[in-house]
C-alpha cells in the first residue's frame, strides 16, 4: 500500500492512527518564500473541523494543536517539505478485544486486507483523519489566486435542502450557523432533527455544496486529470462520501440536450462558454463559477452506542472545511500543473 | 501537463487527436505470460464502442483495427510495454477556420489554455479518446480473478427508468438491445425518443449502472486510493460524466441512519459487513456486490449539426464498454498493488 | 513492472522489442506551442545513434525512419502526448530454439525474471532500446534554454584518452571523427584499434563525457531529485554502463580537501561557487559549466559472433548522441520542475 | 519542488531542516504484519550514523532518540505509513547574517534557486539529513530476504586502499574499527591521516564499498527502473558522492572485451550469467554477488573552521549506515516492485 499521498506537483502525505500517538501531514512541492502564520493560516482551519464546537456535533474534545515541524522559516515557506504534527490527546482507547468489530465499519474488512489493525479505534479509517488534509488544505490555499473564492456549505441534511442563500455566500454566512446551512430556516429545521437524533441513537446523511468563483481559465489537464475528476477523486476519498456530481446530477440526467445546452451560444467565433457546463469544459476550467454536490451517508454508528454522545449524529458541519480542503489541494496542484503548460512560461525560456 | 497516464501499478497511457494519424495505448506493468490473443480478447470490446453499430449511434463508421506493436509475442504478454495503435480513417476534418468554435465544446476553453489545438476536430477532447480507454481496459480484464463479473448497463435515459432486470444480468443480456438497456420495455421507449431525438437535433443524457460482483474481499489502499474514489476517478475522466455514486445516492442522503445501515448485524466478532456499504467500507471491497451509478449529460452537438447524423443523440449505449474498461483497469491495478500488501506474500520472503 | 517511463513532469515512456514491429516512444508532459520539424529536429539526432555509419561499426542497416503519430499539428506541439513510431526492418531474428542463451546477455536472467521472453532477439535489452531515448532527447532539447550547451564525445576507449580538444567543443568537432573522439591523434589510434577488434572478434569499453555549458542556475531539486543523481540516474539505465561520476572520480577521492576546494572563494558575502563542485552543489547547478563521466563496459559479444560484423565493436561512438539525449531529458524535467518553485512565477499568482 | 520522496512501491519521504525542530521520516507502502522494535531494528543504525562516535568523526552530540508517530501497533507494522521523528537538540544555531554564505558549501546556490533558506545551518543541504534515510534504510532491511547480506565499507580513504579484507566480511568485522575500514593495517593508516587532518584543518574523500550477497534473481526491471540505475541514483543522491560503478569502473574501460568476459561459458543453454557482469544483467540481478563503489568528494570545510572540531574531516565512516540504507530501500523497493511481475504470483490470481 502506498496510498498516502495526495497530489502530484503539490504533494500530501498524510499519517497517524486516530488512537495512536499523533496524526500528521507532509507537504512537499510547496514553493519557497510564501508567508505562514501558523495562527492565522492554519488554526483557524482545524478549529472548524474539531470535535466539540456545538451540541450538535461528537463531545469529544481534541485541542488539535499544530505543531510545526519543518519548512517554514521566520514566517515563510523555505521550498522544503512541511511536516505538521497534531498529538492525539483525548482518545479513550476502547477496551474491548481486538476480534471484536464495530458495526458498519470498516473494522473487518481492514483486519482481513491487513491481517493486523489498531483494534483501539478506527485507526486509519477513523474521520479523525481527515484533519490531515486540513492541515493539506490550508497550505494549498495559499497558492490559490486571492480573487479565488472557494465556499463550502451544507446544502441538505436527511430531506431538509436549503434554498434560499446568502448572496454572495460567505464562509461567515455558513459559519453563522452551527451546521453550516446558510439557509437560517432549514439550519433550525436541520438542528432540531439532529437532536433528536442524538437522542434517539439515529444519524443522518446529507449534501454538501462547493462553489468556487473566479477560478482562472485553464485549470485541468486532459484526459485523465482533469478538473472534474481529480475534485471527485479527492471528494470520494473522504471516509463517508458516497458521490459527487458536478451541478445537480438529476437535472443533467433528465434535461433534454436542446434545453440543457440552451443558453450556450451558437457556433461560431464566439461559441464554446457553456452555462450547463458549471465551470468545467473538456475537463478545463472556463472561467464561469464551479459547483460541486458531495453526497454523505448517514454515519454507521447508530443505537445505544451513538447515544453515548461520542460520535456525530451527521459529519457534515465538520465536514465542510474538509471538502474545502480537498478542493484547494486540487486547485492549488492543478495551477502549479498550469506553470509549465506553454514554453514561453518557463523561467529559463528563450 | 503529464495527465495522459491513468494508474499506478498498471499504467496506460494513451495518446492521439481524433483527426490526427492515430489513437494509441501503451499499457505499463501488465505482468509476463497473459495468454492474449487480438480477436478474442481486444476487438470484440472495440466494437462495442465503434460508431455505426446502429441507428441509434453516430452513422460515422471507423473500422478501428488494432495493431500491437509491442508487448506481446507467440499469443502470450512479455512483461514488457504493450502498444497498440488505431489508425484514423473517416475522419473527415471540417474546413472552417482555426477560430470557429463549436458551441459548448472543449474548443475554446481548450484555446484559451494551450494556445493551440488540433482545430481539425475535438482532438483530445473527442470521445474518439475513450477508445484507447477500451483498449487498456481490455488488458486490464485479463488480470482480474475469472470469477470476478463486471457489467455496466444503461440504467436510465431522459426520464426513463430500467427497473425489470434479467437476473443474473449478464453482457449478452445487455448488448441483446442497440440501448444496452437490458429491460426490455424500457429500451423500446429509449430507443424511441432516441429516434425521435436524430431527427429534431435533440440529445440525451443519462445513467450508466456498473455491477461488480465475487471481487475479492481487499481490494482498495487506504487512504487516498480506497476503490470508491478509485472509480470515481476513473469514471469522471470520461468526457460527457457529470457525477458517480455508490450506489443510489438520493437513498443515501435521504434515509435515516437507522434505516440505511438496518441490514447490518450488532456489532461484536459476526458484525462488519454493511449492505448498504454497496460492497466497500472502509475503501475497502468487502466481498459483495458492488454497484456504482455513472451520470452523463446530453451531448452539447443539438441543432441543425446534430441533425446531420454524424452525432450521437446518445452517447450511453457507446459508453458502457468504456465504464467497463474503466472500471477494470481500476480493479487490475488495485489487485496488483495487494500483491505486496502483506510480507508473506512477497516472492522472496523469508 | 512499470519501468518504462523516464521523468516526473517531462514523461517519457518508451516500448518496442528489437525483433518486434516497431520501436517507439510517448511523451508528454510537453508544452503546447513548441515549433517541431522532423527533418529539423529529430532524423539528424537518430542518424548520429543509426547503426552502419562508419566501418567502425555494425554492419546492420537501419533506415530508422519516425513516424510521428500524435501531439504535433501544424509544425507546433499541441501539449498532448507526442507519440513516435520506428518500424523495425533488418531485424534478421536468428532461427535458435528459445532455450539458446547468449553468453554475457541478458537473455537467461530475462528468462528467469518473466517466464518468457522474445528470444528473437534481445528484445528490451538490446541496444536498440536506446533509438526510443533518442526521440525523447531530441525534444526534450527543445525546452532547454538557447545558450546552454550540450555536448557529449568519447574520451577515453581501452587505454586511449583523448587529450588535446578544441575549444569550444562542438558537436561537429565530435562529429568530425568517426570514433567521435574529438582529439584527432587519438581518434585515429582507436579507429585503428577497433578495426582489430573487428577482425579478431574482441571489443572495447570507454568513457564518454558529457560537457554543459551555461546552464541556468537552480536546476535540480533536493534532496532526491537532485541534478547529480538524476544524471546518474538517467546515465546508469543505458544498457551498457557500469559507473558514472560527476568530474574525475580518481581526482575527488584521492586529492586532500585543501587542494581540492582550494579554487573556493572564503566565507562570505561573496563566497559559495566552488570550481571543483564540477556545477552542481547541494545538488542544484550553479551556473558553472558541468561534467560527467559516463563509463562502458566492452560490449559482451565477442569471438566468433562478433566476427560476423553485425555487432559493434566498441558502442560509444554511437552511445554519444544517447548520452546527449538522457541529459536533455533530465535538464528539460528539472527545468519544467523549476517553474513552480517560488509562488510569484505561477501563472495566476496575486 | 516535490523531491523529498524515494522510492515507488515503498516509499520513503523525509523532512526536516538541521536547525529546525526535527528530522523525520515517512515510510510509505510497506506492509502490514511486520515485527519492529525500536531498540533492535532502527536504533542500532541510527548509531552508526551518529556524530560523536570516535575522535575521528565531528564533536557534535546528538541522541538522535526516533519517536514512531504511527504505523507500528503492539510490535508490528500496519500496512499505515510509519511516521518517525527525530528532534534536533546540540543544533548551535550560527549568529552571522543571511548574506552571509560558507565557502563551498549549498548555501549561495540555494539561495538563488529558493530565495528563502534557513540561514541557520544548511537546512536540507546538511549530512544531518541522511539521519532520515537511515530510518528508511532500517524498515526497508526488514523486507529483504533473510539470507541477503548486504554489507558496505570504507575501501578508500585519499589514497589508502584496502586489500586484505576478512572472508566472510562482516557488518562486525567493519565496525571493528572506528573508520569502518576493515584491513586493519590500513584502517590505522586512514585512522592516522584523519587525526592530522583534523588538526590541519584538512579533509579526505574516498571510496565506500558496497556489496550485496544472495541477493535473489530478478530484482531489477528494464528499461528505466534497472537494479544498476536505482542504485546509482539511491547514491548519487547522498550528499558529498560523485560518483558510483558497478565494480572497478577502471578495469572495466581498460579490459578488452575478450578478457573482460572471459569467464562466461559459451553461447547455448547453459550460457548466461557472466562473472564480469558485478552481479547485474540486462539490470537485473542474475544471484552472483553485486558489488558497488561509491564515490565520495573530501567534505568542503577545511581551513580554520575545521579546526574547531565539529565537522567530520572525512565523511566516510559515518556514511557506511547510509550507503546500506540507501541500498536496502532500493532492494525492497524492487522486492515489492516484483511481486507483481508475473499472474500466477497474483493473490486473486486464477
Amino acid at each position: 500500500m502506498t496510498a498516502n499521498t495526495f497530489g502530484r506537483h503539490l504533494r500530501l502525505t498524510t499519517f497517524g492512527e486516530s488512537h495512536g500517538l499523533a496524526m500528521g501531514a507532509v507537504i512537499d512541492g510547496f514553493p519557497a518564500g510564501v508567508e505562514f502564520d501558523v495562527d492565522r493560516d492554519l488554526v483557524p482551519h482545524l478549529n472548524r473541523r474539531r470535535p466539540g464546537q456545538s451540541g450538535l456535533t461528537t463531545s469529544r474534545k481534541e485541542s488539535d494543536s499544530p505543531e510545526i515541524l519543518s519548512g517554514v522559516f521566520e514566517g515563510r515557506t523555505l521550498g522544503t517539505p512541511i511536516c505538521v504534527v497534531v498529538h492525539n490527546r483525548d482518545a479513550r482507547s476502547r477496551d474491548y478485544d481486538p476480534n471484536y468489530y464495530r458495526a458498519g465499519h470498516a473494522d473487518r474488512v481492514w483486519e482481513e486486507k491487513f491481517g493486523h489493525r489498531d483494534h483501539r479505534g478506527g485507526g486509519r479509517a477513523s474521520g479523525r483523519e481527515t484533519l490531515c488534509r486540513v492541515i493539506g488544505g490550508s497550505f494549498a490555499r495559499l497558492l490559490l489566486p486571492e480573487d479565488l473564492r472557494l465556499v463550502a456549505f451544507v446544502r441538505q441534511v436527511g430531506t431538509h435542502v436549503a434554498r434560499d442563500l446568502p448572496d454572495p455566500l460567505t464562509i461567515d454566512a455558513v459559519d453563522a450557523h452551527p451546521t453550516r446551512c446558510p439557509d437560517p430556516a432549514v439550519a433550525e429545521t436541520i438542528a432540531e432533527e439532529l437532536r433528536l437524533c442524538k437522542e434517539e441513537g439515529d444519524s443522518r446523511g446529507g449534501v454538501i455544496e462547493l462553489q468556487i468563483h473566479d477560478a482562472p481559465i485553464g485549470l485541468g489537464e486532459p484526459v485523465f486529470w482533469k478538473l472534474k475528476n481529480a475534485l471527485a477523486d479527492a471528494m470520494m476519498s473522504i471516509g463517508a462520501v458516497v458521490g459527487v456530481s458536478l451541478g445537480d446530477p438529476v437535472a443533467a440526467i433528465t434535461t433534454p440536450g436542446k434545453d440543457f445546452h440552451s443558453g450556450v451560444s451558437g457556433d461560431g467565433p464566439d461559441a464554446g462558454i457553456s452555462p450547463a457546463a458549471s465551470g468545467i469544459q473538456g475537463g478545463i476550467s472556463n472561467g464561469e463559477p464551479i459547483t460541486l454536490r458531495v453526497f454523505f451517508k448517514p454515519p454507521s454508528t447508530v443505537g445505544s452506542m451513538a447515544k453515548e454522545g461520542r460520535h456525530d449524529p451527521c459529519i457534515l458541519p465538520r465536514a465542510v472545511p474538509v471538502v474545502e480542503a480537498m478542493a484547494a489541494l486540487v486547485l492549488a496542484d492543478l495551477h502549479l500543473a498550469t506553470a509549465s503548460n506553454r514554453k514561453f512560461s518557463l523561467p529559463f525560456a528563450n
